[in-house]
C-alpha cells in the first residue's frame, strides 16, 4: 500500500499524474489519500498529518510525501526505511514527526536516475519524476540501497519549530512559576482545534490547566475528559484522539475565536 | 467494498487514519469515498447523499457513515444488515433515508471491544476506534452478530424532517385548497438545487407545479421534464436524477436566489 | 484502470454513484479521480486536465470525462479507442486536447441500451446512465462496437480556443514584427499559474520573452529555467512541469497580479 500527502489541492491533476506514474510501475497497487489540502508549502502541518496517519497503516505501507519549496534547488531528495515502512520525500523536515516515535534502518538519498521517471526530471515536478517512482519501486520490492546513495540520518533537516521541554523542578522565579512544561501549539485542524505539542503522557494525575500565549494577552483553559463535559460555545483544554493536549471549543472553532498561530507558546501547570 | 462518508472535510487526516485501520483489518479491501463535505454535524444532509448513493452500490457494500455530534455521550454505535449492504455509524437518524425502501434483518449495538481497534477507544473519535474497526470486520464476514448485541429496529432515532403527506382529497378549507401534496426541503445540493421529499411517483400525469415557502412570501415553478426546457437563467421544477421533485435554476444556482433553508415547506398541485 | 474527471465537487454523492455503477458492472476495478474540481461546464478547463494526465496513466486506461452542459440535448455520447486507452464522455471538444497527440482508433455513438444503466436514462445525469456504464464496459473488455455505431472522428466538436501558430518569417509590418509565435493561455491552475499553448518544443536556443495582454496592456516576461532563478514574488516565463510554456510567480499566484482569462493573447519572441 502507498499513502500520498501533498499540498497540490484539488483542482489540478498534479496527484492524479502522479498516481499515474504509480499505476505505470506497479498497476493495482492500492493508493490511499492522507491529505492534498495542506497549506501551500507548510512543511510543519505535512509533518503533523504524516505523523499523525503513519501509525495506522499496515505494516511496509509506503509514505509518499510531496511539500516542496525547495523543488529545483539543492535539497536532498530521499528515502527512508523504517520498521514499519517507508517514507519518501523532500529532505526538509517532513518527516521528523514520525521519526521522533521510530529509527530509521536505512536513509537514501535518490541519486540513481534508472529508477526516476522517463528522462530528465523537470525541475519543478519531483513528485511526479522522482518521488512517485521511488514509492512505487520500493512497493514493488526494489531493496532501498537500489535507488541511490545511503547517508546518515544525522543529518536530516530538522524543521523550525520550539521544542517541548518538561520542567519537573519549577523554580518560582518568574511568572511561570509552578508550570511543568512548556510547548507550543503544532497545528491547527480543520475543526479549528488547536493541538499542542503536549503529549497526553506528560499529563499528570491532578487536574491540570493549560496556558496559551495569544495576541490578546495569556488566556487558561481546563483540562476536561471530552467534550460534553462542557457547554456549546465553551473553549477548554482535552487530550484529542491524536494523543496531543489539544485546546478546542464545544460545537465551534477555537482558532475562530483565539486569534493564534502555530508556534505559539503552550504551558501545562497542575492547579 | 467499503463506502465512506462523514463531515471530517479533506485537511486532515481523519478520514485517511479510517481508512489505514481498515487496511490494517482487511489489506486490499476497496474503498469509495461518498463524500466527506457533510456540512459539520449535519446529519440531514448525510442521510440524504448516503440515501442517494445506497442503490447503486453491489450487494454486500458496507456503508460506513461518520456524522457524529452525539460522539463520547449516551448515544448508541450500530451496524444494520440490510438485504443488499451493510450500515454503520452512530444511531442518530442518518440510516433513516436508506431504511425507508430497504428492511432492517439485523440491528446490533456495537460493544463488542474484541472488535474495537486497539485498546479503549478515544472519547471523541468512534469513527477510527469502533466504526472502522467495525466495517472491516463486516466486509471480511465477520458475523454482525459477534460485534455486539442485537436490538430492536423500531428504536432507531429518526431525524427531524417534516414529512411527506399526500392529501388525494383536498378540503378546500384553507389558502392551500387544492394541493394535493405536502413535503418539504430536504437537501441543497453543490449545484444549489433545492430538492423536496416529494417523490416522482407522487406527481400526476397533468401538469403540475410546486409552491415553496420562501421568506420573501411563496413562489410558483412550474414543472418542466429537463434544464433544457427553460431559458438560461430560469427558475423551474423538475424531477432530480435522485428520483425526488427539485427547484432549479438552468445554468444558476437555486439556492443562490431563493434564500431558503432544508426544512422549507413545499406544496404540489395540478395546474 | 479507470480515471474519472468531472465538475460534480466534492460536496454531494454524483462522483459516488458513477463510481458504485462501475462497482457493480467490474467489481474490484481500480478508479482513480483526475479531479472534480473542473469549474462548473468549463470543457477549456477539463479538456486540459485531461490532457495533461493522459501519457501518464497505463496502457488501456478507460478515461471517463463527465463536464457536460449539453446532457438532455442532442450532443452525442461517445467512446473513442485510442493506441494507448479510451476516452469516454460527452462530443463537445473534451477530448481535443488529447486528440492533438494520438490518432483515434475508433469512435462510437452511445447509442447501444443495453449498455446503459437499468432502464431509461435521466436527462440530466447521462454520466451515471451512460458514460459511466459505458466505461465499466470497456474496461471489462467489451468491444467498443457493441456500445453503439461508428461515426467519422473528423466531426468531432472542436473546443473555442485560439490556436497556437508560429511565424518563422517575421514580416515586421505591424506592431507585433519579430514574435516568433502566437499563441493564448489555455488554463490557469491552483497556484495561479497561467499556462499557455506555447509548447517547449517551439522555444528557440536563444534566449525568450512572452508578451502577454492583459487588461492593463500588453506585459513582458524573460523566460527562465526555474522559479529559483528569480526572487519571490517575481513573475517569469518559464517551461512547466507539463511542457507548455506558463507564466508564474514564485512563491506567489500570478493569476492574482495579472488579471488575465483562459484564451488571452500571448506571443513569443527571442530577445
Amino acid at each position: 500500500m502507498i499513502t500520498l500527502l501533498s499540498d497540490f489541492g484539488a483542482k489540478d491533476v498534479y496527484v492524479a499524474v502522479m498516481k499515474g506514474v504509480m499505476a505505470s510501475i506497479l498497476p493495482a497497487e492500492s493508493v490511499c489519500d492522507l491529505t492534498h489540502e495542506v497549506p501551500p508549502q507548510d512543511i510543519l502541518a505535512a509533518r503533523f498529518n504524516l505523523m499523525m496517519a503513519y501509525p495506522y497503516f499496515p505494516k511496509g505501507t509506503v509514505h509518499l510525501a510531496v511539500v516542496d519549496p525547495g523543488v529545483g534547488s539543492a535539497r536532498r531528495a530521499i528515502a527512508l526505511q523504517c520498521p514499519d515502512g517507508f517514507l519518501v520525500g523532500p529532505d526538509n523536515g517532513l518527516f521528523s514527526g514520525v521519526l521522533q516515535k521510530t529509527p530509521v534502518l536505512a536513509a537514501v538519498s535518490l541519486t540513481n536516475a534508472e529508477y526516476w521517471w522517463k528522462g530528465q526530471p523537470s525541475p519543478t515536478f519531483h513528485g511526479r519524476d522522482i518521488f512517485a517512482p521511488a514509492a512505487a519501486h520500493l512497493a514493488k520490492g526494489v531493496p532501498i540501497d537500489q535507488l541511490g546513495d545511503r547517508f546518515d540520518p544525522a543529518t536530516l533537516v530538522q524543521p523550525e519549530l520550539p521544542p517541548f521541554t518538561c520542567q519537573p523542578e519549577a523554580t518560582g522565579l518568574d511568572n511561570y512559576s509552578g508550570y511543568r512544561c512548556t510547548g507550543s501549539l503544532q497545528y491547527i485542524d480543520g475543526f479549528g482545534n488547536l493541538i499542542s505539542n503536549i503529549p497526553v503522557q506528560a499529563l499528570p494525575d491532578q487536574p491540570w490547566q493549560i496556558t496559551l500565549e495569544t495576541p490578546a494577552g495569556l488566556r487558561c483553559f481546563s483540562g476536561i475528559k471530552t467534550y460534553s463535559d462542557v457547554p456549546s460555545g465553551t473553549l477548554a483544554a482535552l487530550v484529542g484522539s491524536h494523543g496531543w493536549v489539544e485546546i478546542a471549543c464545544r460545537n465551534g472553532s477555537a482558532a475562530q475565536i483565539l486569534t493564534v498561530a502555530v508556534g505559539a507558546s503552550v504551558r501545562l501547570a497542575v492547579t
